[in-house]
């Protein structure tokens, strides 16, 4: 599904660390990192996981290839020697994945701090996927999340995903289809992308195919001929509401053949005042049923808009806002070890300090417990895997560290993490992309009802706040 | 280089509007089409084209594959109905390559309405090539005319591109890396990116590097252990003045083993403040040459402020701002039917209007001539091939029509699109990428040399532009 994708697509400085763990001999070291982001995407309150089925692909044929290791045998270093030795490409050349990877399945509701993924496993493999993980994770579950919310601004309207062409590269159009689809989009205007991911499409036609014949008339008359069970015309080529007269009239055509208009695509101007002078003109000439399709720039915030302005539309297509993510094109994940096991075979907890709290690294080895209470989940604890957390769970606030909040009445809880590989075997039972996309429209959904915009708490279980607090203070009294 | 993509990278409604034409045996009509943008990316004056190569090894393999056709087979219009007959699908099967291209080369400067490829051939395959060209030229055109600016604000110091983590997709992250270095950036991080494209590979160390050790020195010096000839030190995982202390404790190892410290790397705080202090350290311990490398965040904007600040950072990494161009993270390109060759083999031109004038396609089939003129460019003018350009050039001004320009005093011109196509043969002669990335530079200086931050003259020829007015008043006349 992914395309084939050699384990050189990682930055080079994972590469060179590599290199130093093997001369170090400090490469099959057991260790541990999370994947996480640190700010919810377009200041709202909630992300949607996306891209770990790409990992999982990416993983599942991750191995040095002749071509990679010729490559890599030809890098120099500021002398003009061999970047890497012969022998480390011989170890590159045997190596094969054997990491445990857990992760929060796709679709699931998600917020700052919290693992996306955990891997444990020979240093060298972990910090050789650091790049790779990111870039799969991170921009999917930007456009999910954005798709979630254009979904929800369209208030049931079916959104259509149009980004291909002003996507980022290829793969930028594709993996953006694929996590708008799961967002809660209806369909992707991507051909491959629908072959390759099993999602629908939709499309209508372009502005060329009216200005390739004498009149729009005839355009569409002649596209109604060839596509009569399928057709929605764009009027807006040379003047909307002469557009949409010549579309009623082609809709006449196609009645007395037996088919229908299906629909009309508004592409520019005033798209609240035509969509309803559209509405009126179908209506009375008999197509109640006919669809207004509007594109041209649409997000979250022109849609809620257009809603709350009245307008007809049923029917969006979603292009360059929600593909390329237009309004924060990057989410800030980040992949940060926490433990290293010693030679002893003990975890020793590892963090990176910062001069702002929020970005001091959480050490450890983690789980997301998500507690609910009465049909509403109530709090994310982020704890340790060997401290624990008690039935009555107690975390530190992340938003605020002095709130130590304390849950003592709850109905239950779901831990978030999942094994995904274990030994480096894949153990997940695959779930299809209309299972990802039911399961995060209802996650969404639920979420938002129950929670709308406030601020959901996420704590760090108390133990593991405390530690941290223990860690912090010994490592800036050895560092300053 | 490119992943072998298949035509199915292209948006449903091509394939629809293709198989249309195939129905009304309109496919093979000889037709003419546009790729332009609208206006200059992040506010400037120019853009550099890029992303080219890409559409040639696309083109190179462009060809339906079984499993493509039996994809197609599956889909399905409104009444459950196949969508594409079966003789379509054979068709297509058969269907080659068989247009010509011209194009502006890579690193060209380039402007607002100039067409960066003009595709002429049946109108089924231009209109099925719509989506992939303007994926491919749209992001890399921006990239490269990021990385450009961000250069431009770095005056000479050396800009790396560090942007894969958070890049859109791997492929956003190697075309984002492609167009960066022939925008003017030395070097990459994606490993990968240096392999397909030959682009310099450079790269430091992670955070997880110092906090895999006991302490900060011990990590340090382990990795000067291992790469004493490529020894850049990221200093900021505890304190940074720290940091910088135990860098140079480690250059002073490396110079007793005859090595040298290359550079410490700042990641965080107040950058201008800890370059010039790291300076001061460094210079003050004998290493007037360790190069303090920056990152975090950096676009030309805080470069800019950096310089101004007389920081002492010799050299920018440069991550997710540039490889997803974060304050515009797409190129509003379009791609036009602008003529098409009727029965009697004459030229028929075609325009789509808009209520912007500005947005009203222009006609014809198009070449771009620059004047240049006492060692300068003068004005771009885009004529019609059939029309012609006289000698003392006259033409409408693309910002205010009122002004027609006239240039009698020139000292010559070329003309900006090259044949890459002819009847689906590759004619061009390759270029290197790093002959790209020299000639994108001397461009761009050039032009900034010369032009600075004025807005740049470009101009529909009389002709064409008289031919333009004509038709829309024929248009409007009949359509509305």
């Amino acid at each position: 599904m992914t395309p084939n994708y050699s384990p050189l697509l990682t930055d080079l400085y994972q590469l060179t660390m590599a290199y130093g763990y093997w001369r170090l001999n400090m490469h099959e070291q057991e260790s541990v990192f999370h994947l996480i982001f640190r700010h919810n995407p377009f200041d709202g309150n909630y992300a949607l996981s996306c891209g770990l089925e790409n990992i999982v692909e990416f993983l599942k044929q991750w191995r040095f290839q002749e071509d990679d290791l010729a490559y890599l045998a030809t890098l120099k270093n500021s002398y003009n020697e061999s970047l890497f030795s012969e022998d480390f490409l011989n170890y590159l050349r045997t190596l094969i994945f054997t990491c445990d990877v857990d992760a929060i399945p796709e679709g699931t509701v998600v917020f700052p701090h919290e693992p996306l993924l955990r891997i444990q496993g020979p240093i060298l493999q972990c910090q050789l996927l650091e790049s790779p993980l990111l870039n799969f994770l991170n921009f999917q579950t930007l456009v999910a999340t954005k798709a979630s919310r254009v979904c929800r601004a369209a208030k049931g309207g079916e959104v259509i995903e149009f980004g291909m062409r002003r996507a980022q590269g290829p793969d930028g159009a594709l993996s953006a289809s694929r996590a708008a689809y799961i967002g809660g989009c209806v369909a992707t205007s991507n051909a491959l992308a629908g072959k390759l991911y099993d999602i629908p499409v939709r499309g209508t036609h372009a502005h060329s195919w009216v200005t390739a014949f004498a009149t729009e008339q005839e355009a569409f008359t002649a596209y109604a001929s060839v596509m009569p069970h399928n057709c929605v015309l764009l009027v807006d080529t040379y003047n909307t509401l002469t557009g949409i007269a010549n579309a009623i009239e082609t809709g006449k055509k196609l009645r007395n053949e037996g088919a229908d208009l299906l629909g009309i695509r508004l592409d520019s101007g005033d798209m609240s005042e035509l969509s309803i002078k559209a509405r009126k003109m179908l209506d009375e000439a008999g197509f109640e049923k006919t669809i207004i399709l509007a594109s041209n720039s649409l997000d979250e915030y022109v849609i809620a808009k257009l809603k709350q302005e009245g307008s007809a539309i049923n029917s969006w297509g979603v292009g360059t806002n929600l593909a390329t993510s237009y309004d924060q094109p990057a989410l800030d994940g980040v992949y940060k070890l926490s433990a290293l096991q010693n030679k002893k075979g003990e975890w020793e907890y590892k963090l990176k300090l910062s001069e702002q709290t929020i970005k001091n690294s959480n050490p450890g080895r983690h789980q997301v417990r998500r507690f609910f209470c009465d049909d509403q989940y109530v709090m994310d604890v982020i704890y340790d895997l060997s401290l624990g957390i008690s039935d009555v769970a107690e975390a530190a606030m992340l938003d605020n560290a002095q709130h130590i909040k304390k849950l003592d009445n709850v109905d239950g809880f779901v831990d978030l993490l999942q094994p995904i590989f274990r030994r480096g075997e894949y153990v997940q039972e695959k779930k299809s992309i209309h299972q990802l996309r039911d399961s995060a429209i209802a996650e969404s959904n639920y979420f938002y009802r129950t929670h709308g915009t406030s601020v959901y708490p996420v704590g760090l279980e108390k133990k593991l706040f405390e530690l941290k607090q223990q860690l912090i203070t010994e490592l800036r009294a050895t560092t300053e």
